[in-house]
């Protein structure tokens, strides 16, 4: 399963088009919506608005949440928490 | 149940301390991670210090999404995302 759309700093409805085009366009059963950081109360939007406007029929399926460890500017390691949201049909 | 952490604008360490009294000295079975909006990234940092940091068997029972609508300064009705995270021993 390939059809993740990854959450950055962009405008929410760009991903929820993402993610409505990989369902209509290519037709796949699932879609994995995933953030990092800030960027994780951007993922909730994208599917609260899929879901809730857009389609309405899709599920939640599975919420997970995780910690990835990246380097900062300095080199340090900082920790970084993740989200990963799979809807499908 | 009213074992329940709202997060909000303060420091992640704050809400950590909350659960953790929580479990320790009041003994609850689950405790319940709420927040909304931008502070859903800050949610996830409190339940991902709190399991790999602080309380190592601490299980993420269930986590739900959803929408609130809510009142801005200008008197509109605005769809504000949540978050909900349930912590269980």
């Amino acid at each position: 399963m390939n059809n993740t759309v990854y959450v950055g700093n962009k405008g929410v409805m760009n991903y929820v088009l993402a993610v409505i085009t990989q369902f209509n366009t290519e037709n796949a059963e699932k879609v994995k919506i995933k953030a990092r950081g800030r960027a994780i109360s951007r993922a909730v939007d994208v599917e609260e608005m899929v879901k809730n406007r857009f389609l309405p029929n899709i599920k939640v399926e599975e919420i997970k949440l995780g910690t990835d460890q990246v380097q900062n500017e300095e080199g340090k390691t900082v920790n970084i928490s993740t989200i990963e949201i799979v809807l499908s049909k």
